[in-house]
This record gives C-alpha cells, structure tokens and sequence, in this order.
C-alpha cells in the first residue's frame, strides 16, 4: 500500500491536528544548496525508515539523510514526547551513580560527541540550540545533603572530572542568589546544558534541508516483515511506510511495536515510563543566574537551568523534574508542582518573582537496568535508539551517529556495547523449565555484556 | 460614524482575535420565544450601552434586555477579566470585615439575590450555573487562626447569621479530606458558591435569547458627548457607539474611561487593580469534597471551592487567591502558585493526587474604600457599575436589577447608597486652597454617606 498523508518537512515542532492529513507527499523545500536527489516516491521503500521524532529519532534522521540516505521520520506529533519536557542537562558527572561504571562511560562519551554535533547542527539550520558551557553548581541543604554532596565531588575527582569544592561566597560568585538555606556547593566543570526544544527545531530544519527525507505525522501502529525481514511499518490509518532497515525510535512506545511482530519473532525491548515534570519560569534581567543550579533538599534532587537572555535580558529557566512511577499521563499532578517549587525556591528563593510560564510533564523512557536500547534489534532490518531514560537529550548526537554508522555498514563503538538491545532476550533454556523473570523483562544485566540469544 | 465591527451574540466566553472585525451587524439568532424587535440598525443609538461584559456588564446587560430595552454589550474579550478568575464564593458572611457595616449589609443584600436570579438565569439560558447551598466550612490552622476564628464566628452569630462551631470529627464528617494540620472549624451556613465562567456563558445565551442585544468585540477607547450628555463611547478602532444611556462596567479601565471626558467634567472614580492569582486542579471521585472550605495558614486565608462532579465523577476545585498590590499583569508569579498549593495543602493534603489544569491571574477592580461603585456618574447619561473588588459575582445580581431599575426610571435601594459612584468626588472648596489628598482620590468616605457635589 502506498504512504499517503505524508508531507514535506515542517519545522513546527508540536503536531497541527489533522493538519496533516489527505495531503499527497510533495518535495522536500528546497535548501539554498546543490540540487539534492528528490526524497523516494511513496510508493518505493526509503533506505531508512525512523519511527518516533524527539531529539533521538530526529538526531538519527537528520544524520542518516546527511549521509546521502533517502529517510521517512513518522511521529504524530513531533518533539511532542520526552524531548518537550527534558531540562537538557548534558551532565555525564551529575547522571552518574555510584556502582554504574557502564553508564558513566557512556555519558562522558555521549557528552563528548556534543559540542562538534551542536557546531554542525547550528550550520545546518541556521537555528541556535542554546549550548552553555559554563558548568554546573551543585548545592546542598541539610547535613545529609551535604555528605552526599562530599561523596559526589570525591567520585567525580577520582574519575579525573573537573569537580572541585566551592565556599558559600564562591558559590554566590557563580550565582548570586542562591539562597541561604544552602550550606555546601560545588562546580562541576564537565556538565552542561542545550536547549532541548531549539535543538528539536533544529534538527527539523537541518532534515528538510538535506532534501532526502519526508515527514509523516502519523502513529505507527505495527511493524511489517517479508519473510522473516522488517520492511517498514503500518500506521494507525492502515498506511504502509516501507524501508530498507526501520529504526524503532518511539520511546515507551518502542516495546509494543516491537511485540507486534509476534511472540515468535518479537525482541523483547522491556520500556517503561517514568513520568516527570518541569516548570518553565521567565525571569526578569536583575535576577542574575548565569550557570546551571543542581540542588539536594533534604534528600531530594531539584535542578534550576537558566537558558541565554533574549533581547530584552529576559530568560527562561527549567525546573525540574519530578520521578513518578506512574502510568504514563500528561496531566501534572499539583503535588509535583508544589514540590518543585518549594526544593527550587531553597536554591533562589526569588524564584517566587518569576513569571510561570508552563508546567510539562512527559513519561521517560526507561529500562530494567536504565541504559538505553541502541543497536540491533537480532530481528534483520530492525533496529532500536530507544530507552535513555533522564539522558535522550546527552545521548542523541552519540546514538545518532552509532545508529548510522551500523546503517552505512560500519559498527557500533565499543562504549555502545552495553547498550545492545539484545540484552534482554531470555538465554536458551532447557525444555519445560519457564523463566518466568526474565520471560517478563525483570531479568536486568548490569554486567555491560549482552545477553546470548 | 456608524458602528460596524459589531456582531451578532455569541455564546464563546472567549474572544476570538480578528473573528469580529468586519462584519456587519446581523439580527440576532431567533430564540423559541415569540418574536422578537430587531436589535438596532447601527446608524440608530441603542437604549443601553454597557461597557464591559465581564459578570457585572454582561448582567446588566441580559437585565436590561429583558426588561424591554435595546442594547449594545462592548468587550473585546467578554468574561476574560476577574470573572475569568473568581472563583465564585457567594460569601457574605466572610468576605465582611469587622468595622464595615456598609459593606457587610451590601454583601447580605447581594447574596439574597442570588438563588432567584440564578433560577431565571438558568431558565433562560438552559445553562446550570453551578450554585450550590451546602454551606462553607471554615478551618484554622495554628493559635492566632483559632483566635480569628473563633472571633469570626461570634461576629457572624451577633449579626444574625447561622454559623456554628464544629469540633475536629464534625469537620472531617463534612469535609473527609481535612488534614491533619487543621485544628479548628466551623459552619457558615450563609456562604455557598457559583460557577463564574458558567454564569457568564448564560448571561450571553440569555442575552441572546432576548433578540434586543448586540455584542461588540472591540474596545473602549473614549466616552463622546453631545452639549454635556454622553452619547455613547468610540472604539480603538475610531468607531463610534451610541446609545441613550452609557454604563461603565469596564472594571479598573472605568477610571479612563471616565477621565477621557476630560478634567473639567470627568467623575473622579479611583479604580486600582489588586491582582489575585487562583488554580484550577482537577479531582478524582475518590476525593470526596462536598462543601467549599475556607482556611487561614498561619494568618493567610485560602480557600477550596469543589464544583459538581461532571459525568465521570471528576470534578474541578478552584483554590484561591493571591493579593498583590502589583499593576495589572496577567502572567501568575511562581511565588503565588506556590503559597496557594502550601497553604491548601495544609487544609487537604490530598489535593497532591489532582491535575494541575490551569493557573489564572487577573486584577480585582478596587476603590480605596472597597465598596462599589454602582449608579450615576454625576454626567448626564453616564452610569458606573464597577470596583468590586473580591465580591463581583456576589454583587452582580443586585448590581445589573439596581441599575436597570435607575435605567427605568427607578431608584437605586437604600443598601446601595453606599456604592454611589460621586461619594470620591471633591467637595466644594475654597478657591487658592487645593485639597491634594482627595483630588488624588486617597480620601475615602466610610460612613456610607455621598460626598456632596
């Protein structure tokens, strides 16, 4: 069945509701470049076919066209998942927890790829994705906050990070209205941050410049084989989006679609949402907060992301996020809000003076073990960029450029093995003895080496 | 100049930007009532026209309609100031403060309006305006708000009213959810609730229904005279409206509005706005909470206003409000949100588990005296209907049948005396003696007693 209701690119980042439908696929707008090869008819299968649109999917849609291959990105509503919500922390210290020496690597790596990927990114657009290099100052309340604050600084140290201990008026030179229930502080010179929403738009602009790739606002709805060999995917209008490889990147959604090739067949990729919240505050040009704020309030993690001034001085700033292991509903519950502003407002009490723009709350996609699912699926034609938990916006440049270079025959680099989706597939068993953890997903490796299958 | 611009009702309480200009006036949509006269062609002056459709303009106007006049309601965004906020406390008992007789007695007057207007209301538009008679329970947290408390409740019970005190299990029968931070309650018998934005899309369907009325979505820009008398106001768009008799219901903008007629003739009418910030969560079934509560936290009040359940069981609470002394800035502070969810908090802790659907802020409209300002300007053809603070939605019952009674010829109830609009005007005085303090309207008569002219 030939695609239909597909369109050029667009770079509105949220989905116009059925803008989008009943309209016949058209061009790609043209860059002011080269001519480049006009994107496959409907009807002819697209060398990649990348499902879901956040920063991964977009990231692994815009490099793979930028390689010269021809891709159909399908998202009912782009950038409308995780990536709205997400701070953009780059922060391979701070995400780094004792004991997960796999993921630690692999945020330094991931936070590594960044700046040159953001460089060619913001040449590519046109758009800039709001990259600040400053660093991060951790701040602690309470004496419990405090020790783990000591016992961050000396991990980070020994990892040969560029954490070192600040005074209080250190710290108030790095961010003048830090409040006085803070009682330690940090900076933390290897963590980050961009604008995750302007990255998006970027990305967008940067896919529709190659000239190789469409647009579809649609739901995938079931992936397609032709014997035993993933040819694409049929969407909620019973479409058909036909590609060489498929890339599963629809965050929570990734498991569903990859369980619909059937138990035979189906990898088993155990996602589930862990649904947070972050507030959008703009504050006026005399509130001076020119560098990321992570804080510990009596135990909890509350961060505070200022991102650049616009003309008039004014700025946002990102508070965030709250962990909720609840179903996966947008709907902001007031109790996180509250508890957001009331750990924000003992980092910058004048946090009170700010305007609240917009409160967003998204589910994360997150593993048994929270390392991402990048690599191949063990199903040919199918591969998966999904799963990255607090850390889609760190990881996309990485995944994106792995994910193509397995795409373009290369391999994944060895920081990436960890990842492998394959991980979870149950190990060989002996006849009639059921393993009933792992059949459900429960069965996490933290070992670094993929499972067997 | 002729009126064009102008439209035929419309039930959205939202204005739709552009969706008016440039149309000209059509009859309105015929109700299934007897025929009704045509509004009026635009060339012909109204009887009425009433500047302002929030909850005070848009009653005055359905009053006056019904009452047989024809009429023209100017807003560029009809409901979308304080009514879009209010919460809709029918409160005369505990909005009157110790020392303001004036106030309490109009509040009372006001309140036993109420049940027929909205039983007339709802009949003539089929819209339930959401008034429920269970009462108000109010509660108290630490020693000083048991003191306040317990003196509200004496000053209703010597004024008549039926308030009682409950005890802590009396308080958790009425009110399930109370937590367990409150330490003392009551029962104000007199003091119930109405759904605001409800009430306000009925006063339009009424408005309608009548076939007299036209609504105009532009702005107020003047007030225009002909030899002393105003005849009607023009528009920020330079079109004129005309009318018989001109009703300033424009909340705070009544003050320039009144100035526009210029120093020599212009009523002094000092209107501030006291900006107030109210939430809107969204409740589940299981929170049972049947009656509205009132508390102070530590000497702030709060409150907690449950409307219906809709047909799932869910329903909205209104939690409220802020006070700023701040100019009229719509964008809700950080510091608002956050001391509205601490403190209703305390009262039900369980209101964590709701969705946080919406965060309004609007200006109250104020007089330095905090009574209204309710019948004639002192201009000839020029009325005011405005400045009333927190009560609007009380008052707006007795407001619209008081000044649709001085539109026919009538007189304004004693209760009203207070609320005459020429009491801040200066007094007589002698010549090379200026009087600063009153010409900047800081001088305010609380006897209940106009100042003479």
């Amino acid at each position: 069945m030939p695609a239909i209701g597909s369109r050029t690119l667009s770079t509105t980042p949220r989905a116009v509701p059925g803008a989008s439908r009943n309209t016949r696929p058209t061009r790609a707008t043209a860059p002011a470049k080269p001519p480049a090869p006009r994107p496959p008819r409907a009807a002819e299968p697209a060398d990649v076919l990348v499902v879901g649109a956040g920063i991964v999917g977009a990231a692994i849609a815009w490099r793979a066209a930028a390689a010269g291959l021809t891709v159909t990105l399908l998202d009912p509503e782009p950038g409308d998942g995780a990536t709205h919500a997400a701070a953009g922390m780059l922060a391979p210290a701070a995400e780094s927890t004792p004991g997960e020496d796999a993921a630690a690597a692999l945020h330094r790596a991931a936070a590594d790829a960044w700046p040159a990927f953001a460089a060619e990114l913001t040449a590519a657009s046109g758009v800039d994705v709001g990259l600040r290099t400053s660093g991060t100052v951790l701040l602690a309340h309470d004496s419990g906050d405090r020790r783990t604050l000591h016992d961050d600084v000396a991990r980070h140290r020994a990892a040969g990070l560029p954490t070192v201990d600040l005074d209080l008026e250190e710290a108030a030179g790095l961010a003048p209205f830090v409040g006085p229930l803070v009682t330690a502080a940090a900076h933390v010179g290897s963590d980050h941050q961009v604008d995750p929403r302007a990255t998006h738009r970027a990305l967008l602009a940067a896919l529709d410049a190659t000239g190789r790739a469409t647009l579809v606002r649609a739901s995938a709805d079931r992936v397609t084989t032709v014997q035993g060999a993933v040819v694409g995917v049929v969407d909620d209008a019973g479409r058909a989006h036909r590609a060489h490889r498929t890339v599963l990147a629809a965050g929570v959604a990734t498991t569903a679609l990859a369980a619909s090739l059937g138990a035979a067949t189906a990898p088993l990729l155990p996602l589930r949402g862990v649904v947070g919240q972050t507030l959008r505050l703009q504050a006026d040009p005399w509130l001076r907060l020119p560098t990321v704020l992570r804080g510990l309030v009596q135990g909890r993690e509350v961060y505070v992301v200022p991102r650049e001034p616009a003309e008039d001085g004014r700025y946002e700033i990102v508070v965030g996020a709250t962990t909720e292991e609840t179903p996966d509903d947008r709907r902001p519950r007031a109790g996180g809000t509250f508890a957001l502003l009331r750990d924000a407002r003992v980092l910058v009490p004048a946090l009170d003076e700010c305007v609240l723009l917009d409160v967003t709350q998204r589910a994360r996609p997150t593993t048994p073990d929270l390392l991402p699912l990048v690599g191949e699926s063990g199903v040919p034609g199918l591969l998966v960029a999904a799963g990255h938990h607090r850390n889609g916006v760190l990881h996309a440049p990485l995944t994106a450029d792995a994910v193509v270079a397995l795409l373009t025959g290369g391999t994944l680099p060895a920081v990436l093995v960890p990842a492998d989706p394959r991980r979870f597939a149950p190990a060989p068993r002996p006849r009639r003895r059921p393993a009933p953890l792992a059949a459900a997903g429960l069965w996490a490796s933290r070992d670094g080496a993929p499972a067997q299958r």
